[in-house]
């Protein structure tokens, strides 16, 4: 793709992992309210997403948009989510129809459904245990952080259904750099692994599709999130999955995470 | 029921004919911005919905907010349904978990899914078109309104999952006073007449449930959304059917409306 893809949040930890993998595949142009902790050699765009002016200069003649900026905190105020997630969102869109935009990734996240987990787990979290949600379910957020992903993914099957925007809705798993997180199930049945996200974002950059929502999780055994649809309109092909890793290295010792 | 029911937007159209319709049989309370054009003989509380004082006022000993409050423009502007409709509804939610609320009813709307209705009209107005939505799909709204709606849908969820509060969603259709509207076949499918209005939302006061989204449309032949889970859950028994009436009294002569 010769055409420039905007990521916003660039410096956040999702962000990062796409630099890291994909930095070099495409002409990215970078969005932050600071500039990354790391050195960067792209275009950089320094303002708030509720800031109309500052997404038109950053979206100008850019084909695709990943959206991760917003108030990452689970337990954020309402406040907060509402101008940083909600609203935020919804100048993303709005500026991406305008300037003429074709394709707007959205990070949306596990938070969104977090309560079809309430009764079900410690279960859940088990390699045995059979039940899967699928994206085609219904938003349970666990939280108001929640309440404004699920509103991110309606804002987008609005501008995808009114303005013919191609929109895919991402909802990441527990994202770390290296090992799996240790001694946390929940943690483990949603990892997603650095060069897994990367590579599914690629994916998402690349693949023709209308409105999706799909799982960011690697091919974890204890997974209770599906990975058919990633699969099968992104041809995403994880290679992680936090069932193969042990302690083993750890200073605590082997055995099972 | 002897616990005060609050009636939040109580001077609009809903508001109205439920308080026409049922007004006699509960403690209501009344809250909106101004007072209601007709007169009314119960307590009023003017004031915004984003004013948590004034909601806290309100909702202090109530067992059932009814709340219709927001802006009811289908091409509202994005400010302002993101402050009254999203932010109130939030506002609303939060102060009848401090206060001890047990039910809320949302207003929600036809608009939170009204691109179901993209490449399907106009076969999908007709009576022999089996095409229904029944609630449990994803919401498709046709207007940032319809996006508002679907987001206090979603903050129900919520606060249902997090803080048992018990949560009816009425995705209402088109309610008339008298006659349906004429030569609107759309607004024929989903029409809800005034007494049924009022027995529908009779009835979510009285019913017990737990989280539940229900279309209120009266029984048309026309109708594309299902009313079996409002039978089923409220006991709803709508008496109208837009396709009982005629033109035959109209000015214009006979016929079909």
């Amino acid at each position: 793709m010769d055409e420039p893809v905007l990521l916003t949040g660039a410096a956040g930890r999702v962000g990062t992992a796409i630099r890291e993998g994909i930095g070099e595949q495409y002409d990215f142009r970078l969005l932050d309210r600071e500039p990354p902790a790391d050195s960067v050699d792209h275009p950089l765009f320094i303002g708030d997403i509720t800031d109309r002016e500052t997404l038109e200069e950053a979206m100008e003649g850019a084909e695709v948009v990943v959206h991760l900026a917003g108030d990452p905190r689970t337990d954020a105020p309402w406040e907060s989510v509402l101008r940083n997630n909600i609203d935020g969102t919804q100048t993303i869109f709005e500026v991406a129809v305008e300037v003429g935009v074709e394709k707007v990734i959205f990070a949306s996240s596990n938070h969104a459904v977090g309560h079809y987990e309430t009764d079900r787990e410690p279960d859940l979290y088990q390699a045995e245990d059979e039940f899967q949600i699928d994206g085609s379910e219904l938003p349970r957020p666990s939280n108001l952080y929640g309440v404004s992903k699920a509103t991110g993914e309606i804002l987008g099957r609005y501008y995808h259904d009114e303005y013919g925007l191609s929109v895919l809705n991402v909802r990441i798993g527990n994202l770390t750099k290296e090992h799996p997180p240790r001694n946390y199930e929940r943690g483990q049945a949603m990892w997603l692994s650095h060069r897994d996200c990367a590579h599914l974002f690629d994916r998402a950059i690349q693949a023709e599709y209308d409105f999706e929502i799909v799982y960011g999780i690697s091919d974890n055994d204890r997974k209770f999130y599906s990975i058919d649809r990633a699969r099968d309109v992104l041809d995403y092909e994880p290679r992680d999955n936090s069932g193969e890793y042990t302690l083993a290295g750890d200073p605590k010792g082997g055995g099972e995470l």
